[in-house]
């Protein structure tokens, strides 16, 4: 099994995808939004409109990509590597996007490969873009097929200490929520199906991590307004299990700030992270 | 304004309504089923087939009641008095009722005037009755209109110790959950919209409060089989905090219970509960 590098700039159909005030308010309780965000968890609180959590993008993006393409690769074999989204306009409370998908990168890494694609959705109502989402793939068991290795990281962990750091803790329940916004994969609901994939016990969706981390960013750097939240990339370094407390480190030059978030054990779950704001 | 003593015996046009395995989910995370319930809060976890919480009744039945020839009262100085449920058959994951309502009692209480009403609901797939959900409206302002008092509650306290006592926590951003089952009310969301109601801050909804204590008498009682479920009825006597504790109070009598839930100042905020088990 092996990665298929004439696959990159491959696209996929185009895929339609439509939402509801509902699905948003869903996504914002999965993340751990409460009571002290009823703009993100209500609809009809008073001077208070409702608006998206801007990382619900990886939830309703994604869509058109040509998996088919990509070469062949044990499913189980593959974990999520990073993450990243572009926000060109704030996402309303429904409507319906458009995605194109592409394979943007193959990467032969020794006994693994990696695939990039990306997807981008325009907002069928206007025609605009709306956002932009780009992950990774990590396939064992799908490289050493004599292809490049592809750029390294080139992220560094500031040496001085955090400008901002925000404490978030996830509930022991937590994925049973989040799993309602699409992810149904048992790996994180299933004690059983946990320990096949060599876990004690079911692991919390790393988009659920993402997401606890966009709202830190959100409300630390963006004065809690998703028009200011730009972009946002990271790397998922380490499982975190429901019920950790999250701690998301900031570092901030100018419009740009580097973060990471780690466990209450001081391991880095998130990693390389990289936020635009405006 | 007054409650129509003449309406007593009215029925409504039947009113259709479907539900999904998902909103099955969702009401279960509402009413704090968690990991340790995954047959309630999981569709596909291994040898665990996805079951429905029966208090679920409460929110899926209640239609087809003639709302409109009840006569005239203020809902701003209506109360929810009491629920009840029976269950005649287990309620699927998904599915589709065909419900009937009626008007069987309108009281008049002085000042205040109490209505009363019931909804059978017909599963249309099988066309045999699956519940029926059972509840009164205390309306303040809407009595003195020369009609009968109506029977008083024979409800008595066992004076013995509990025969089983069950603490449930709720969350402090519990109703943010359960509201994306149905009752958007902003009483229970918007701490504005609480305030102008006379309350420090949102109140929990009355049937998520339902909910809660229907888990612990269906596990408790029920051995967790909601097809044991048979009956449950009681009545709400204080507003319940988001973040309050609940202690559910059993008393056995054979296939029967008496039930009360007590806050976690000793306060009963679900009393008169009565309920039948196989």
């Amino acid at each position: 099994m092996a990665l298929d590098p004439k696959s990159v700039g491959a696209k996929g159909k185009p895929a339609r995808r439509s939402w509801t005030s509902k699905d948003a308010l869903l996504y914002a309780v999965g993340v751990g939004a409460g009571t002290k965000e009823l703009q993100f968890t209500t609809e009809n609180t008073k001077d208070t409109p409702q608006r998206v959590l801007p990382t619900m993008a990886v939830i309703l993006g994604g869509g058109g990509v040509p998996f088919d393409k990509i070469g062949t690769f044990n499913p189980a074999l593959m974990v999520h590597g990073t993450e990243g989204i572009e926000l060109y306009d704030e996402i309303p409370p429904d409507g319906e996007i458009e995605s194109v998908g592409e394979i943007t990168g193959i990467w032969d890494k020794g006994k693994a490969a990696v695939a990039e694609i990306e997807s981008t959705a325009t907002l069928v109502a206007t025609g605009r873009p709306l956002f932009k989402v780009k992950m990774s793939m990590f396939c064992r068991g799908a490289g050493d097929f004599g292809g490049e290795r592809g750029p390294s990281p080139t992220f560094e962990l500031p040496t001085r200490k955090p400008d901002h750091e925000v404490v978030y803790t996830t509930r022991e329940d937590q994925a049973l929520t989040y799993r309602l916004s699409g992810d149904r994969n048992p790996l994180h609901s299933d004690p059983a199906f946990a320990k096949i994939g060599g876990f004690d016990r079911p692991i919390l969706h790393g988009l659920c991590t993402y997401g606890f981390t966009g709202r830190a960013l959100l409300h630390t750097l963006c004065g809690s307004d998703p028009s200011r939240f730009k972009a946002m990339d990271g790397r998922f370094s380490k499982p975190v299990m429901p019920g950790d407390a999250l701690t998301i480190q900031m570092w901030v030059d100018g419009k740009q700030a580097l973060f990471v978030t780690r466990n209450q054990n001081g391991d880095i779950v998130l990693d390389q992270g990289e936020f635009k704001f405006a």
